[in-house]
């Protein structure tokens, strides 16, 4: 395998193939394939984004994936920021048709048109959606897996308030669902304020949610906004007040995409393969049988014994590989733990423990599996955590001059917030601005000019 | 409400609106928002789906909705049998594409390119997989909410086998599928052979499994074909055999649609609203407390009692309505069960137990519940089949006379297999050949032109 460290790029290209995730070799270049054990990790993380939203009274719906240019015109400030990467629908079968159709690169003009008929009083309030869908971009620049495509795998929550206070605290509900998020796929982050010219096209203000690779290039993993009235008086989305006069209501909405997978893969994996977090993982412990008298009985048994207690095991009896050649197959695909049983194992009533990211093996009890494999996975779980902490607090770097943004990473700054001295940074270093950092009020004096400041980040993103 | 019997249509419009399954206001016609109570039902029919055929080792993946018109045009027949249903991207931002892209009909064509990557040897055989997608037809008739719409929520299963024999045991294996996933949504189906000039484009043969409407009209609700090589030669998908010498791959296909819906709609449903089977109620039993002293804890206690057992129970709590108002609007949205509490059952210990479409109510002791209610369940879910029979037998007819033929619902009738004599009948009573009955071998006279056939079944359909 390709040197993560040496070769992130290669790395991370060589490990989504082996690992039977997604297949690129589509004949339309930047749609890939999801392979099945992708798949089964995405939607394991869908449903983690759908444990976490649903507890906060969020319905899910769909909606239809194609929408006029009508539709998409109404806001235009919206539209112009996708205009050039929009797919469009002009031809059903041999006919022209009337009027072209999008296919949605984000669904706010697919959805406002319905917020308008289904808000018609405060009763109606606050109204709280979410969709897993495709997207869609016709993407120009370069394409890869999981971070720049054409067809994106896409969360999108959309709410209706009926004041500004109550889109505020839906940011911040936004805030503690998306931490449930990040702590079970047990990936650190910041909270940046993108700048006027790179918040979303029709937000009032944009904060995403920025982790870094190990190429020090930033990745952004989930955004939320809050869009005011910006949308509804485009969309004409009022609703009756109790004093009996009409108001717009307060939007804002959450997005989140298949950039999750990547940075699992980027951030957590290393040189044997994929790590993956216990709560993704398609399966959680593989029992391998030492080949003997009895031996896969016992396996079959104890699988029984973990699947009864919620956790995602399998045995692999495959008869045509070695034990060995099976332990660096499912350490490459990521499974948390592995179990080892043979006659000795099956004879002594132990079971032969072993984690993907934790140094050597443990002798357990069979009789105590059930309480020491969901500690391992927790274990396992803590481990991966610390692992990302640090190779992101090492990239996470201070700067006190435009000369230490030469370094790889997350370069933290004081800054102005001005258009001029983030252009300079960006022409003299690649580097630009992902906003102000949030996790931090700290001020000081702009890097670039000395006027007075608050510390923002810098990197070349992905 | 509208009357089912009367007028089956009304009805079914007035239902799909008023119990929150699908918004048809959406701005392009014939593509309609799936709800939140309707986007539950249709995910736990999915499930019901994916276990089903998981247990069979299929695996889910997921394809790009873009399949380019060469990549379609591979295949004559069949890209001919949508040739005036597809629609057409052409556009990507302002630029004029290279090639036209289709939103998928159907997957085929998307697929098999990369079959022709995965298949290298009989090691690679059976290749079983399956995705559940939308697909897209734009369709100029007249479009009715689950039957026959523009973007259609689709499961597809597609396999690939060393030989024809294996390829019909998987039509054998799709048939168990199948008798799973209608047995868990209550549907009475007979298996046609499609007529040649109405098999899928590209099949070797079709089999349907056809329902019947209360309107007497039948509904296709999944489909089974076996392809033997006919997309395997054009798309070129051979394995090197163990002799050394290369094979086409024998393949076949299932597909069913959101039309499961509509039918469990529109057949089990009734004059006050929706009947749910269980397996598919995003509420299994609603609790309606009976306002007093002490009640709604009670309530609250029962209902983590049954949520701890696996039964998906809500307790209704709203203050602004009274309990024969939720009795109504939880019937309406077809729960199984009710349970009624009020002071007297918080004094007795015990419950009011109402089934939705099992006259009388029941009173249960509290402590009993936890093995009363999946009882009752079951035989909400048997009334449910048996009533579905009555009114599905009540709609085969069999015919010894062309004029028998005017009865609605699916006629019986004895069938050359000839194209001009189901013209005829056609022509003379507005019913068509669904194809040959495979639940049944009995042979007799041509009802039209008296030479040798078999039994076969006509009706209009949707």
């Amino acid at each position: 395998m390709e040197n993560k460290k040496e070769n992130f790029s290669e790395w991370y290209n060589e490990i989504v193939t082996i690992s039977d995730l997604s297949d690129k070799r589509y004949p339309i270049k930047g749609m890939n394939v999801w392979r099945p054990y992708g798949w089964k990790i995405m939607k394991l993380i869908d449903n983690i984004i759908r444990n976490a939203v649903d507890k906060h009274s969020f319905d899910e719906v769909n909606f239809p994936v194609l929408i006029s240019r009508g539709m998409l015109e109404v806001e235009f400030e919206h539209i112009r920021g996708f205009e050039n990467e929009i797919y469009w629908v002009t031809k059903g079968g041999k006919e022209k048709l009337e009027e072209e159709l999008a296919l949605r690169p984000t669904s706010e003009s697919a959805m406002y048109p319905m917020f308008s008929l289904w808000v018609r009083s405060h009763a109606d309030l606050p109204l709280k959606i979410y969709q897993i869908v495709s997207v869609y971009r016709y993407e120009t620049k370069h394409t890869r897996s999981f971070i720049r495509i054409r067809e994106i795998h896409f969360f999108e929550a959309h709410t209706a308030h009926e004041s500004y206070e109550d889109a505020e605290k839906q940011m911040d509900e936004y805030r503690i669902i998306w931490t449930e998020i990040a702590d079970a796929l047990c990936l650190p982050f910041l909270y940046d304020q993108r700048p006027e010219w790179d918040k979303f096209p029709g937000a009032m203000y944009t904060i995403a949610f920025d982790t870094v690779m190990p190429s020090g290039r930033s990745l952004q993993i989930g955004t939320i906004h809050q869009y005011g009235t910006n949308f509804s008086k485009n969309y004409d989305i009022k609703y009756l007040k109790e004093d009996g006069t009409f108001e717009y209501v307060h939007q804002t909405t959450f997005g989140m995409s298949e950039r999750l997978l990547a940075a699992i893969i980027g951030i957590h994996g290393d040189d044997k393969g994929l790590i993956l977090p216990p709560a993704i993982a398609p399966i959680q412990v593989v029992i391998v049988p030492i080949p003997g008298e009895g031996v896969e009985r016992y396996a079959k048994d104890i699988e029984t014994t973990l699947n009864g207690i919620g956790i995602r095991c399998h045995v692999d009896n495959r008869d045509n590989y070695t034990p060995g050649y099976k332990y660096n197959d499912w350490e490459m695909r990521g499974v948390p733990l592995r179990i080892e049983v043979g006659e000795r194992e099956l004879k002594e009533k132990t079971v032969t423990l072993a984690a993907r990211n934790i140094r050597g093996k443990k002798t357990v009890q069979r009789e105590k599996l059930v309480y020491e494999v969901p500690d391992m996975l927790d274990l396992v779980k803590e481990k991966i955590t610390e692992d990302a902490k640090k190779t992101f607090n090492s990239l996470v770097v201070s700067a006190s001059s435009l000369d230490d943004f030469k370094k790889e990473g997350l370069i933290k700054a004081f800054w102005c917030g001005s258009k001029e001295c983030s252009d300079k940074i960006e022409n003299e270093t690649e580097k630009s601005a992902l906003g102000f950092n949030l996790n931090n009020d700290e001020t000081g004096k702009c890097i670039v000019c000395g006027k007075a400041g608050k510390l923002a980040i810098f990197s070349r993103s992905y």
